[in-house]
């Protein structure tokens, strides 16, 4: 079915991601190929409320593909959670004419759209973008490769320093649900152990195996943690008790904080969030409604919105076998 | 089937790609988890013939996943392509006592591994690395994430000096059979204009093109061009026919070149190569022979190492209209 | 003596380099700090003479200070080389109430500069911004750390490619008067051997020496080319008379190119262009006219114009023993 | 007067900065090219107690010139504190034949040369290697260039998400007692505010500053923190305390830590290096001792060690001043 679709909104909210403005851009593109009026809407769901908008063509989103963060700026709503916010978002909408929303972010995003849809039936197309990766029926969201790369790149750093000074290092990266950046991440920084949301392996466990890691010659390791592992320890409490229970090794901590999140996105993260840009605008036309569009064997697919809220961690047995193999 | 397999030989072969390294100490981790010795053997095929063996063992290996380039070299052997060749090739494996191979390359890689199957009957297993993403059942090819990211941020920068004087930049990736780098990278980097081998669009539409660009406004462009594309012109007869066919156009060619290979491996890059690695000795331990381990649907996969030297261009129209639209 | 200045242009000429944003943000703050309006003018002279004008306060120039390129744009102007260009420029100029100029470039910026400032008396300060660093006068230019950075950047990458392969690179840079960015680079690249135009030391003992060091157990070299080099070859004639000459040695060319002039500018370019733009506006408030700003032993110093323009190459004996050293 | 050195150990200590393995690279080759025997030392003055020794010759050090860290490694050697642990010292480099040291590191390692240097009269030349450049006497040391760089690249990454979401940054850089750190990357990242620790400002003036500035219309701001800041505060306590005292600002603090040392070091670091392992071999065969070679007006020169151990920090008011003037 194709709907007559005249002017679309596009928003960012929730934590900014590597790879929001490319999104935007997509979206604002394909309105033009389609011949769609665009309208950027300012500061997320806080924006609609406020009517910050501006209206947006081709020429408005050059030289932003390559910029981390969003233009369009990206806010916590509380307004937004009461049932008069959402009023006043959906008058403004209709102020302004517009038909349709496309918003860019993660399940709180998509949770706030479907809550919006339910009320006032307006058509929302969601495009997931947060380092997380944690977005149920996507393979990938916008900005976790630009984030897996960031963290890499900082531990290889860190790593120049353990190796210099045969130390041990704690290395807390983002994650407080999934393990994918840190299990990712540690896999392609070389860390001798990864601690993930998504299982408990013990902590005497981790204490044995650094024993027997130095034994077999390594003189320097890197633990990569992430947000939400199961030790019961916060990191700095972990490097405590680790150094309170081995001998010889000097202990550091690095918590990689917000670097994870900014940053020129990395090629697939641009290449994702344009196909997502356009497959957003595209599923619109085609009628489809409070959907997300996600990416499924290399393929723009729709998912319900209902669907994608639903936990996506994406814990891979296989990929905790290949860390305990080449960490040896 | 479980097959004894006592000693493994790993070699890198063809054109280097980051992450290579990474896939060496993948398989030599993978043998020292399955208490199965590794030797590397140096310069490719030439290394073979020339019994410029090393035994590997896990400490090898440290300290090499985050670097470009393969430590065990690579070379072009023409004695590898002789039947002499091949049978001293054989005859120090067996005097080594290596049961099976791992070769490390692409497809003249590949094909070479075949015809020493198809002579001696010797065990290999395949692993897909070059950054052309040529390869026939692997959706990705070690090495190619990041030479997009190196082509994208290269392209970032010329951009730069492109919008600072209204300039038209000509600029050439790799690819002489596979637009696959033009294609995403071009997407990636917001070209005007992507020229791949698997297409002929004609150059009178593409000084067109550029010509109803300029009139929108725009006031630099970038045309990503790949090696092997289709306009019947080398670059620098391309940007000769353009400046002669458009008016006020400053044009300036870029030829990317070699820098394309090297640099250290993405995350990406990083985490697929140690999945391979471990999945090349995984498949050597359950009997398959003369298969290359690849990447499908983010699993890795056994393909025929005759299936996969088939042609493994992925062009991807949907990418194109991608492209076509997110550059208006 | 402090003379009053209420209103003060700046502009951006000839080839950009990494830093000219933050110079501009710069002079833009400066002028904010000392109550004086600033005015951008757009594509250097060119936008003088079109009156391509937009007023700059502070907020104008957020977030420009990282990136490269330069947000006022710059050209090369034919017309501002005739008098009645350089007539209608300062027609402009009167018109729009401007009483000084801020020129960011390099010596042909300057050599414009100077011609306007006999016709005109106008007072005009110029701040040295070109990747050459070829400025007398002052110790460095604003983008040349940068470029450095880039060039060493890229060149590490072709490294791996040549150590994969034990092959020999040539590799062409920047600089056809001045060697500083090949002699610098080629050292922190650790090449074997760097060709620059202040020196001839002939294509004979290029050939010795490659042979003796092939000799000496190296397997892969790489040798920086500046542009200007004195051996009287192109870099593709070089290539094919050292292959003529060395025996095994598979041979590459690579010329960087443009890439050299883009990118987020380093931390010491940004520094750099901060103090210059600071110190542009305090020179003009302190009634001089008709100098540069440079930098001289981490001082800001003020170089007459003229003597600016004469030939700043700073060809560096002991540089040229350390390179000679060091790659041994 | 020119003095024969037959054999010479070089060694790194304190804490790891990015150039050392370049320091060490031109030391070796120093010594090839005066035919000079090289040893090196591992993990500092304590593989000089332990006779943790290796020869060195030009091809030891190839490839490394691009690497952070050190491949001799650096430790804090407690037995070096001691009488007999310097005994030991000297009768290993005795033993060893070894006539003089060239030890590479910063303050500490130079107050441990001069000590080891009274009791046993045994030439030293130090190498000065900081990312802190608080060695007195050099105008920078080793790696504090790349550190610059490592700090504005994460703060970059910083700003996107800052921007994104009309936030205040904290963000923690090192100098205990030095503010270089801090003054130059806030400056070249463009901070709202610098702390450090030569200066106390109080902290009522930050808070007045920062409620003026987003009256002006900034949105977001970095806030720049040296770890020896004046403030009395830990950087926790002082977003705290802002907290308190701002309205409407949402405060996140970003500490930098241990990246800040690693990495593939700049190419001006690598030239520094360079240069400074080739004065120190030449100041040894002219008869130097007990000297820190050190870069002045881009020069080498020596100075002596009780000299060089002096405070070094170098804080530049006119510095501050393009800090407050640009950050309007």
């Amino acid at each position: 079915m194709q709907v007559k679709i005249n002017k679309i909104g596009v928003l960012t909210s929730g934590g900014d991601a590597p790879g929001m403005n490319a999104a935007i851009r997509a979206v604002v593109r394909g309105c033009a190929f389609q011949e769609i009026e665009c309208v950027g809407i300012y500061r997320g769901y806080q924006g609609l409320i406020e009517n910050d908008f501006e209206e947006l063509n081709a020429r408005s989103v050059r030289n932003i593909i390559s910029r981390g963060g969003t233009f369009l700026k990206s806010a916590r709503s509380k307004e937004f959670q009461t049932i008069e916010g959402r009023k006043k978002a959906y008058q403004n909408l209709k102020n302004a004419d517009i038909d349709a929303l496309v918003v860019i972010g993660g399940d709180g995003t998509f949770t706030g759209a479907l809550i919006f849809n339910d009320e006032h039936d307006f058509p929302i197309i969601g495009i997931p973008a947060t380092i997380d990766n944690d977005i149920n029926g996507t393979d990938f969201t916008i900005g976790y490769d630009t984030a897996l790369n960031t963290v890499v790149e900082a531990i290889d750093k860190i790593r120049d320093t353990a190796s210099s000074h045969n130390r041990l290092f704690l290395v807390e990266v983002m994650g407080r649900d999934a393990g994918d950046i840190a299990l990712n991440s540690g896999i392609g920084a070389g860390a001798e152990e990864i601690l993930i949301p998504e299982e408990d392996r013990g902590i005497e466990r981790l204490v044995e195996s650094l024993k027997k890691s130095r034994k077999s010659g390594k003189t320097s390791s890197i633990i990569v943690v992430a947000e939400g592992d199961k030790s019961g320890k916060n990191i700095f409490e972990l490097a405590e008790y680790i150094e309170g229970h081995l001998e010889d090794y000097e202990i550091r901590v690095s918590v990689l904080g917000h670097i994870q999140r900014g940053g020129s996105p990395s090629c697939y993260d641009r290449v994702l969030a344009s196909k997502l840009g356009i497959g957003a605008v595209d599923a619109l036309i085609n009628g489809e409604r409070t959907i997300m569009v996600g990416i499924h064997h290399q393929k723009v697919v729709s998912i319900p919105l209902d669907i994608a809220i639903k936990n996506g961690a994406k814990y891979d047995k296989n990929l905790r076998r290949v860390a305990d193999i080449t960490s040896v």
